[in-house]
């Protein structure tokens, strides 16, 4: 319990190191930049308003208007396409914010639909996720053997390198496709891709919302929709091979059983990640033996006869506080 | 493994016909009203245009300018505040994109720290999930004893529905502190909050960007990133106690152990999610102790001496294909 509480409180530190860090670089790289446009702007508007004499009211009126016509000027967001469109951006939680609901209703039932339709999402994806990952393994594993090796194994690095490769083609190929399809730059378009999987999903660049593509390209919007959810797998995939491990879940065991170690943990120092994924180094059969007792005693109510092995011995009260996060 | 696959079809056969319906329910709710709005603003628009004699050049320049000066209407959004602002919505892929880096190299310094601060975020907040799930678990477990029950247990519909209530609290507590700092209604101050807290981020409703409160109101300021903190914390503790379990691991154990059950997990058919955490239905001491063979067997190299019980009597070959999707 004390190292998972300090595993937490050093990964608190780190995320307000992390932050702290990131608004430093963000503000030195965009705040001149940010003045610059700022004057740049507040110049031509003011051009514009001494050719044309707005008064003041009607200045803030053209502001408002020019504001809430954009998302009509991308095309008709709430046909089925769009509607389609935007159920996706919320169930992964893109959320682009290129079309949000203007009716209350539409928030109301906009919340019911996320709150059923995430966990539903995260279950699926994490689900293709593991079913990729098993597929490459395969692949990865035939293709050794015709390699000629003997005992062909997939380490945990051939798979990471693996995903890495998969989720850089992943991107390179969106790109590719959505800079010819939107006429953006290469690299606006890579940046689009990775944003949109991420599912960080800011808005400033939207597939789909020129040449009112939603209703005259279904080809176009097809594609979008397929690449958006294999893009998403894609991701699922690596994160679930690399990050889930590291989740740390709640132990579901009451009383004595959650104080210790949960049912059937595999021991690792929390933070040095998973020890049984490391050769040489795995957690020992006598200490498995001894979390099945206490699991079977306090989840069964009896104790098992005594196990071969070393269980017990040696070992008096708690095992040794090591713990795999899942 | 046909399991597993057959979960997966039934999860994307699921996600699509969720994606269907929520489409034809937002169609029906938001389409008319978007051409209703449509029709006004041209209308709206077409007088101010005939009222001044714009060109139809100066007509599209007025619209991009106001366009660009949006998020400048709402302060300086690259200060340092402004920064750590949006590297909160980045790391936690809220993504609103109220602000969004102008330049190329901040785009690409974005992905770089996306890229690491995404999984870092992740692993955190389901660190402190668990430890807030731990911490209410002990509470409970003591107004129990208080209460005078004897033998008092936590079980996990009391944990899901104390999560439910905390969550909703959270919701409701923001809602009515944005509704009163931002002037919105308590509705749309709790549509914000729920659409922030779920990650989704749609950026119709974005705290901090009225009255420059991001320069001038540092007490707010800190309340905002605070509260987007802590409501995730919540939200992760939620999803920690009742979505990660059912989150299919992929295996790491090589070849012949990966393709039975990977290393110790808790059979339980996989539809129907982990039955050990159900009372009187706990997978049998003899099938642990069947998976600690296998595992030892590939992973250290040995048979262990015969354990009691029933192991290997009766299961000759597989194990029952039963997995835990952890």
């Amino acid at each position: 319990m004390r190292q998972q509480s300090a595993r937490t409180g050093a990964l608190v530190l780190c995320i307000l190191s992390y932050l702290l860090v990131g608004a430093a670089v963000f503000d030195a790289l965009e705040s001149e930049a940010e003045s610059g446009r700022k004057r740049l702007l507040a110049q031509k508007r003011a051009e514009l308003r001494r050719k044309y004499g707005f008064s003041a009211e009607d200045d803030r009126e053209l502001e408002r208007l020019a504001l809430q016509a954009e998302p009509h000027r991308a095309g008709r967001q709430w046909k089925f396409a769009g509607s389609f469109y935007f159920a996706i951006t919320v169930i992964t939680t893109i959320g682009y914010g290129h079309a949000a609901p203007g009716t209350d209703l539409g928030k109301v039932f906009c919340m019911f639909y996320a709150l059923l339709g995430i966990p539903l999402t995260l279950v699926t994806f994490q689900s293709l996720g593991e079913r990729l990952n098993a597929l490459v393994r395969r692949l990865l594993l035939a293709a050794k053997r015709c390699l000629g090796l003997r005992r062909p194994r997939v380490s945990t690095e051939n798979m990471v390198l693996a995903g890495l490769l998969v989720c850089a083609a992943t991107l390179a190929l969106g790109a590719a496709a959505f800079a010819h399809f939107e006429g953006w730059t290469f690299f606006h378009a890579y940046y689009y891709c990775f944003i949109t999987l991420t599912t960080i999903g800011f808005g400033d660049f939207v597939a789909l919302q020129s040449d009112e593509a939603l209703q005259r390209k279904p080809p176009y919007v097809a594609f979008s929709f397929l690449y958006i959810l294999l893009g998403l797998t894609v991701i699922g995939a690596f994160l679930n091979l690399v990050v889930l491990r590291f989740l740390a879940a709640s132990t579901d065991a009451p009383g004595r059983a959650a104080r210790r170690a949960g049912p059937l943990r595999l021991g690792a120092p929390e933070s040095r990640g998973p020890s049984w994924a490391r050769p040489g180094n795995p957690p020992s059969v006598s200490y498995r033996i001894h979390q099945l007792e206490v699991w079977a005693r306090d989840n069964l109510g009896f104790s098992p006869p005594a196990s071969p092995g070393a269980v017990g011995g040696g070992r008096a009260g708690r095992p040794p506080a090591r713990r795999k996060s899942i």
